[in-house]
Formats: structure tokens, C-alpha cells, sequence
């Protein structure tokens, strides 16, 4: 089967790209002296995972409990779930750890930190929890320094396992040293609320951290005993115009049909709209702005400087930058393009399945992929 | 079961709403003459789509292939699939009308409506097509006036049907005023697309108008037979700010938890990200700007002027327009929120089940949807 013989929109994943960027990060973490704990919510797929944690040893990330479920039921059992615990998860997490998951919680609060309390003592049954910590003002988590931090821990109790960050503020950099700059912060605020924690007399055995930017540049981890990364397993338009990839490391793509022509506008008309692409236009923001996608031909290469320019849920138009002029006869109906995505997570979600290729078209495999909660 | 006994987040319907929303239209549509299709690619549920087209004796639109198999599965037979047609998918057309789906494609060009033929001939089956006319400039189609039209009309030649349009620039539209001026054109170029094609010796038994925007407020279809809708079904925050509807028309809502809170920075954390919202934030480009979605209490009753400010993918920052102060106090962790959806369709996507109410807190049904091609 190749990349002719299925019906479009399709997604592509290229396997020999993606093991690349697998090996890459993977001595990057190693190197450092940490342990890769990959994040599964950008590939949703055991047998993207498990090319990625192959024994499962380091544990994995997830952002769902859905998640947590479906790579528990394919035998991973040290599992963090990286989102704020809500209470009415807290059934649900109790009964998967009933079942042998090693499932851990996080949260930055004391009335969360209760609440997982609560549920454990009900339940006579442990939930190890991990304090979040803001390591930049981007999101969730307790600003280093302030007393809550030691007082969430002393809520938690035995249930304290350490502390985590994410850095996505450094997904607003405009240049790679200032993500090393939010790297050094993510260490070292994590580093310090472990220190606090140990200082106030409880334990802090995990020290997590990570962002693809971040783990991609950072230079030392000393003090972190973890990362997590899941886009850097197919990267993407945005972290390409971060700096911290190239657009020959995006293993993912969207395989797309040309269905008409409005030459006066320079548009071509395809069959893959947002709910193909999804409606991320990140690099919006960006120094290069890709639109909806940069249009490749069937093998994956970049075609001049085309683009998604806009899309509706079925259709995509295409255009070069600058609205220049398109020979339409290089691109009669039916011919296959494929489009690299803004961002990894947010297309693959639009889909149920990879159409697995190693540099050429023919479908090697075809990985199935979850979603939901 | 209530909404408070599920976890978050959750995709919720209101019934009584949504039968409203059906009625109106059906009204609208009928009282002028036209037959109402219902595009089922907003709701993508057998169950939905019930309660608009019970008999589905008028036909329904589809944006999928998938989703004409779902319904043709589900008892549809007439079926429009209004994305102009990818040679890659002909087979599966063939085969479905093989199997006594009445399933008509639609095209805009002479190399598509050859393919048409071609798989028509081979396969010794009719193919019945319409042609894609370009009633706006806005995206697909042959523009009015165009010799192009009877040609891809004689090439079509017992496979012609008609034509269609949709007015997706009315989306653009400042003033309900402009809209009418969509709709007016989209029912006069149709019109003027199905004469030429008659005067030119071609049938032309179908002549299919249609988008949200321009149904609502089209006073006149001499001339059309029928209308494609579907995001009325459930309406959003983009059609209200369209002037279309009213917040109050909204059916549909994601169900959040709040997770955490930032007071400096007078922010709620929810368990509602873009994976829950989806990443649309069409009312950017709109008078009031409602981020990616306004906030109700657990009711759906609107709060204030809170909307959720930014999304990351499984984590939604709610804030009030403005910046103003919140009292945090008001929503401890484990609060249930409520977030009206800029895109029905696109918010609806993201999820595999309706949680449907009436009103209330009441859970009275779960409704499957599909996703996919």
C-alpha cells in the first residue's frame, strides 16, 4: 500500500525522522544525567511510545486520564499526570491505582492537596502527589520562595513525592538563548523548591522538569531527576521557528488532494481543512508566519514558498507567500501534497491513526491513535 | 446522573435549546419554499441529527465520506457530499452507491467532472453531480457568468443534477444587513447558474443554498429547491457575534473543573483546554473578542464578563475581560464552569459524546458523535 492508494486527508508519520528525533533527545536527557520521562500527549499512540520507552523504566507523562488507561493497559505502570488534579478525577485515580498503576498526581494548592488527602485516607490507599511549581509566570504552580510550597508539602504528608515544572513560557523566545535562559530558570526553581522542601524536613525524591524547547538546549541538570518532552518525538512548524529543530526534523504530516483551481487568486483548493490541520496557526506569532502548513510534494519535500493560506473545515487553499502566481498545470485535480503541521500535538489530534512512511510513500504501517478524556 | 457526578472536562447539549434552534429553522426554511438538508458535519450524531431531519425524506449534507457511512448505516439514503471530489475517493463513492446510497458529489472543474465519468463508465454506474458555483469570491466553485459551467455540464452530461453554493463569505459580514446582501446573492447566482445551464439544453432539478448566516435572514428562494445548515443546530459564540442568534440560542457547552487559581495575576485554572475547546478563536476578527469562550456557572448561566483568556492543551486560564479583580473565593477548586464555544463544529470535534440536559444539571442522555474520514 502507498500513499496513492489511501483516500485523503490522511496523516503521515515518517518513521526513520522520528526515531532520529527520539535518539537525539534521548542522549541530550542521558547525557545530563537525568531520565527521559515521555510525555504521550503529543503522540497518543502506544507504538509511537513504545519506540520512545521501550521498557517503560523511566515512567511516562500523561495529560489525561484517558491516557494514563490506555498505556496501563499496554503494561506502563510508573505514570505521572501532569495536570492539575481535579476533585471529581479522584475516584478514578484511586481505582487505577487499586488496579497496580503507579499513578501520580499533581497540584499547587492546599485545598487540592486536602482534597487528594481526603481521597486517600477514605480509601486507605496511598496518592502520591508532586507540588507544581512556576518556574516562569506562564501558567499553573507555586511561585519558588513562597511559604505555601512547605505548607502544601506538610498537607500532603506521606503523599509527597517532590516537586515539578513546565517551562512553556519558553515557547514565546524569540531566540535559542533565551530559552536557555528559560532552562537554567526551570533547574534551578525546581532545584530550590526542592531544597525548600528538604529544609522544612520533607522528603523530595522527584525533581521534574521539561518543555521540548528547554530540554532540547539545556546545558545542565543538576538537582533534576527528570524530563519530560512529547513534541520533540515529530517536532513541528513552530518549534522550527523556535530554532530548537529544522523542518527536515518534522516527521508528521498531513497527505492532502488538490480538488480545483481559482487561478485569478492564486489559490489551490485542497481537501484538508482545519479539521484535518486543526485550527492552530501558532507561527501567527512567529518571526515567519506558515499559515496553516508548509505544502510539501508526496515525498515530504517543500515546494517553493507554499503555504496553507486558509482553510474551513474540509477545505484548505493554497498560496504561495506574497500571493505569487502558481503555474496550475505543476498541480492538476488529484494530485497528492502533503502539508507539515504548527503544531505536532493539535493536528495529530484531528486524527485516529499514522500512516507510517520511512523517506519514500509506501506505507509501512498503520499505528492507531487515541483521544478523549 | 448530574453534571457534578461526571469528570471534566466533558462536552455538554442542551436539548431544549437545540430543539428550539431545529424548529426556527425548519420554519425559516420552509416557509419560503425551500426544502432544509441539514449539514450533519456540526453534530456528527445519528441522535442529532434525528431531531432535525426525523423522516430524512429532505436529504442530509455530509463533509465526509465518514460521515455519509455513518449515516447511510443509520437509515439516510439521500445523501449530498458537498466537498468538491477527490479523485482517491471514488471508489468508496461507487461502492456506497452500489450498496443504494443515493450519494451525489459535487465539482467545479472539467478535470474532476472527467474522473466522474470516468469511474461512472467503469463501473457502469451513475454518479450524480452538482456544480460547485462561487456565488462570493470565498472559496471553491465556478463564478457565474463562466462558459466553464456548461462545459463541465456537458461533460457531466446524464450525471449532471445541478448546482450549489454557500455563502461562507458571510461569515465576514459586519451588519445582518450585509448578510441579506450574502444571502440574496447566493440565492441569485444559483438561480442565474441553474437558467444558464437550462438554456444551454442541461437539467438542472437541484439548485442547493446554504450556510447558517445567510438562512437565518434570506427573505426570498425563488429559485432554489433547497438549504444546507448546520451549525444552527447548536449555533456559537460566532454567530451570535454575527448577530445571527443570541448567546442565549448556545446548546452547547464544555464542562470544566477549576484546578487552581493565580490571584496576582487574576487568574482561574480549569481542566478545559484546547484539546477540550479546540484551538478556534474566530471571534478575534469579531467586535468583541470572547477569547476561546465565555464562561457560564454550572446552569450555563453566563458569569460577569469572564471568559477563558488563554488555553494551553489540557489546561484553560480564565479571566475577566479587562483584567478586572476576581474574588477567588467564589470558585474554589472543584468549581464546575461552564464554556460556550466560539466554533460549534470545531469545539464539538474535539469530543466523543454529548452530555445532554434540559435545562438543568440533569444528565437526560449520552449521545455518541464520530470523528474521522
Amino acid at each position: 500500500m502507498k500513499l496513492l492508494d489511501i483516500e485523503t486527508p490522511a496523516l503521515v508519520l515518517d518513521k526513520g525522522i522520528l526515531d532520529r528525533n527520539l535518539a537525539r533527545m534521548h542522549e541530550q536527557v542521558a547525557g545530563l544525567g537525568a531520565r527521559l520521562r515521555p510525555h504521550v500527549k503529543t503522540a497518543k499512540s502506544i507504538d509511537v511510545v513504545r519506540r520512545a520507552a521501550a521498557s517503560g523504566e523511566g515512567g511516562i507523562t500523561v495529560s489525561t486520564l484517558k491516557e494514563a488507561e490506555q498505556f496501563f493497559a499496554a503494561g506502563y505502570r510508573d505514570i505521572l499526570y501532569a495536570v492539575g488534579i481535579a476533585p471529581n478525577k479522584l475516584n478514578h485515580v484511586v481505582a487505577m491505582r487499586r488496579r497496580g498503576c503507579d499513578l501520580t498526581v499533581i497540584l499547587d494548592n492546599i485545598d487540592a492537596a486536602q482534597a487528594v488527602m481526603a481521597a486517600s485516607a477514605k480509601n486507605s490507599i496511598p496518592i502520591p502527589a508532586l507540588i507544581e511549581i512556576d518556574s516562569d509566570g506562564h501558567r499553573a504552580g507555586v511561585t519558588p520562595g513562597n511559604a505555601a510550597l512547605a505548607d502544601i508539602g506538610r498537607t500532603l504528608g506521606a503523599n509527597l513525592r517532590g516537586v515539578m515544572t513546565h517551562a512553556g513560557g519558553s515557547y514565546d523566545c524569540k531566540s535559542v538563548e533565551d530559552i536557555r535562559g528559560y532552562a537554567r530558570r526551570e533547574r534551578a526553581e525546581a532545584a530550590r523548591c526542592a531544597e525548600q522542601l528538604r529544609a522544612a524536613g520533607l522528603p523530595c525524591p522527584m525533581v521534574s522538569v521539561g518543555s521540548t524547547p528547554t530540554a532540547t538546549v539545556v546545558e545542565n541538570l543538576a538537582g533534576v531527576t527528570e524530563v519530560r518532552v512529547g513534541v520533540y518525538m515529530f517536532f513541528d512548524l513552530f518549534m522550527a521557528g523556535l530554532g530548537v529543530c529544522t523542518q527536515n526534523d518534522i516527521a508528521l504530516s498531513v497527505l492532502t488532494s488538490v480538488i480545483g483551481h481559482q487561478p485569478e487568486k492564486g489559490w489551490i483548493i485542497t481537501d484538508a481543512g482545519w479539521m484535518a490541520l486543526s485550527r492552530d496557526h501558532g507561527t501567527a506569532s512567529q518571526k515567519i508566519d506558515q499559515g496553516y502548513g508548509v505544502v510539501c510534494d508526496i515525498r515530504g519535500r517543500a515546494i517553493d514558498d507554499f503555504i496553507v493560506s486558509s482553510t474551513n473545515q474540509e477545505h484548505g487553499i493554497v498560496a504561495r507567500r506574497g500571493r505569487g502566481v502558481i503555474d496550475m498545470s505543476r498541480f492538476p485535480v488529484g494530485t497528492l501534497l502533503r502539508v507539515l503541521p504548527n503544531h505536532a500535538c493539535a493536528t495529530a489530534a484531528q486524527h485516529a491513526a499514522y500512516h507510517v512512511v520511512n523517506g519514500g510513500v509506501e506505507i509501512e504501517a498503520v499505528w492507531p491513535r487515541f483521544s478523549g478524556w
